[in-house]
C-alpha cells in the first residue's frame, strides 16, 4: 500500500482534514472534528495509522479542486527551523568560521507559511524573496533530552517546507534572522503528511529545489551536517516537545542569494521541493495584493 | 478606581482567569468560560473592561493562597522579545558596532516561562542563568504595518518579564539566541495585566530588578532606543499581529552577565522585577527537580 497522503485543507471557508485518494478526498474531520479538531490532535492521539485504515476503506467525499491546501498542522505549539544543515552551506557565510558543533535554530510563525498550490507572497519592502527547500518531520511522541538512539520513534510524520525568506531582512538588526524568516505567508508547508514507520524513509533521501523546472538546490539527507536523531536530542535539550510539534531540518545549498548577482523569486515563478517517497511541494510567487 | 488585574491561574488542577481583588480572587473563568476560555479569547473581544466592572460588583470567590500563578496570556498567537533596547546594553556587547537602527527580534515558547510566584528552574546543562526585566505590552487590536501614531491603541494591556536566559546557550550555535532563551521555565511572566487606558501609564516609567532585594536593573522607559510605538510598527511590518499577541520590550543594563566575574542566579535567590503602575514579578530560583 502506498503511504497516506493526510491533508489539512479549507473548503467553503471551513477548515477540514482528510486523506488524499487519487484526485479526490477522503473527508476526516466531517467524521472526527469533535474529537480531533486537526491532525495535530490526531497525532497526540496516535490515532494518524488507524484514520488512515479508515479512509482506505471509504468512498472519497469530493474532487481535492474544492479544497485550498492549509499548512498540515495549522497550529503547532511550536515550528522550530535549523539553519546552516548542509555542506557547502557553512561555507556560503563567508566568515572564516568553521563548521559549528551545535544547529543553529530560529522560529518562524505558522502564518509566516502557506500551503500547498498557493502563492509565496513577496512583500513591498523588499524584492528579496528567496527560497529554500527542506524536509519536516512532526513530533509524535513528546519529551524533554530525548537520546540520539531514541529519537527517531518520536517522529510521527514527514512533509516539506519552502523554508522563504526575505534576504535583507534576515540581518536588519544587530541579531537574529527573526524578521527575515517571518513575513506573512512568505514560505511554505505540505503538500500533505506522510506517516512516519521507519528510518529508511529519510535516511538517504534526495531533496531537490527547482525554480521554473530548474534545479537549484539538490542533496541527500545523508550528507546532513546535523542528523534528525541529532536535531531532536538537541532541541528537546532545552524545550519539552509536544506532539504536532513541527521541526524544519535545514536547506542544502543552492539558494538565490548564492549567485552573482542574486536571483530574486519573482511574481509568476514556480518553485517546486521535491523529496523522494514524500512528494512535492509547489507555488508560484505573487507580489502582495 | 485602581486598575484592575487580571490574572490567568491553575486552582484544584483546572485552568482558569479572573480578578484579584486585595488577597481574594473574583474567578470570572466560573462564569464566562464557556465564551471566553482564556484571558486571549476576553481581550480578542475587547471585553476586558466590561469584566472588570462586573468583577468590581461581585464577591470574591476564594483566597489568592488557593491559586498557582499562571502566564497571563497561556497560548498567544505569538510572543516576540526585544533584544537591545535600553542604553548601555549595546555597549555591553563590545563588538564596536554603533547602536542599530532596527530592533533585534527573537522568539520564546510560553513554556519557556513560568506564573508570578514560582520557581525559575536552572536547568542541568548550565549555571548560567541569568534574569532580564521587561515591560510586557499584549496587544488588542491586530493589524499590519501599524503606524507609529496610531501603535498604542493596538495595546490591551501591560504586564512584566523576567526575560531568565541561559547565557552560554545563548551563543551555542553559529546564529541566533534561540536555545538559550527557551529552556523550560526559564523565565516569568506575570504576575497579572493591567488594563492598558492611556501613553502615561507607559511613557516615563521606572523599570527595576532586584536579587535579593539588590538592585541590578534599573531605567526608565523613556529611555528605550525603540519605543513602544516603533517596536508595534516595525513587527507589524512583517507579520499581522492578533489580539494576545505578547512582546516582551527589552531590558536595562545590569543583567548578572555584566559583572566580572558574571553573578549567575542560584537556588534559593529571589528576583523581582518591578515596574511603576503595573506592579512586582517575583520569582524564586531552584534547580530542577
Amino acid at each position: 500500500m502506498p503511504s497516506p497522503k493526510f491533508i489539512s485543507f479549507t473548503r467553503d471557508g471551513r477548515p477540514g482534514y482528510g486523506v488524499l485518494a487519487e484526485d479526490r478526498v477522503v473527508d476526516l474531520s466531517a467524521r472526527h472534528a469533535s474529537r480531533w479538531p486537526t491532525l495535530r490532535q490526531v497525532i497526540e492521539d496516535g490515532a494518524l495509522l488507524s484514520l488512515a485504515e479508515e479512509a482506505a476503506s471509504l468512498q472519497p467525499d469530493f474532487p481535492v479542486e474544492e479544497v485550498r491546501f492549509e499548512i498540515p498542522i495549522p497550529t503547532p505549539e511550536k515550528l522550530i527551523c535549523v539553519g546552516v544543515n548542509f555542506p557547502d552551506r557553512n561555507e556560503e557565510y563567508k566568515d572564516g568560521q568553521a563548521a559549528p558543533s551545535n544547529p543553529s535554530l530560529f522560529i518562524r510563525f505558522p502564518r509566516s507559511f502557506t500551503g500547498h498550490d498557493r502563492p509565496l507572497i513577496r512583500p513591498s519592502e523588499s524584492p528579496q524573496l528567496d527560497y529554500e527547500g527542506e524536509i519536516v518531520i512532526v513530533i509524535g511522541k513528546g519529551g524533554r533530552r530525548i537520546r540520539e538512539a531514541e529519537a527517531l520513534n518520536h517522529i510521527a510524520a514527514l512533509t516539506l517546507c519552502n523554508e522563504g525568506t526575505i534576504r535583507d531582512w534576515v540581518r536588519h538588526a544587530k541579531f537574529n534572522v527573526t524578521q527575515g524568516k517571518n513575513f506573512d505567508q512568505t514560505g511554505s508547508i505540505g503538500p500533505w503528511l506522510i506517516p512516519y514507520a521507519s528510518e529508511d524513509q529519510i535516511a538517504d533521501i534526495k531533496l531537490e529545489t527547482r525554480v521554473n523546472g530548474e534545479v537549484r538546490q539538490s542533496d541527500r539527507t545523508s550528507r546532513m551536517i546535523f542528523s534528525f536523531r541529532r536535531i531532536i536530542n538537541y532541541v528537546s535539550t532545552f524545550t519539552t516537545l509536544v506532539p504536532g510539534d513541527v521541526i524544519v531540518t535545514g536547506t542544502p545549498t543552492g539558494a538565490g542569494a548564492r549567485f552573482d548577482p542574486p536571483i530574486w523569486l519573482k511574481p509568476g515563478d514556480v518553485v517546486e521541493v521535491e523529496a523522494e517517497g514524500i512528494g512535492i511541494l509547489r507555488n508560484t510567487i505573487a507580489d502582495e495584493a
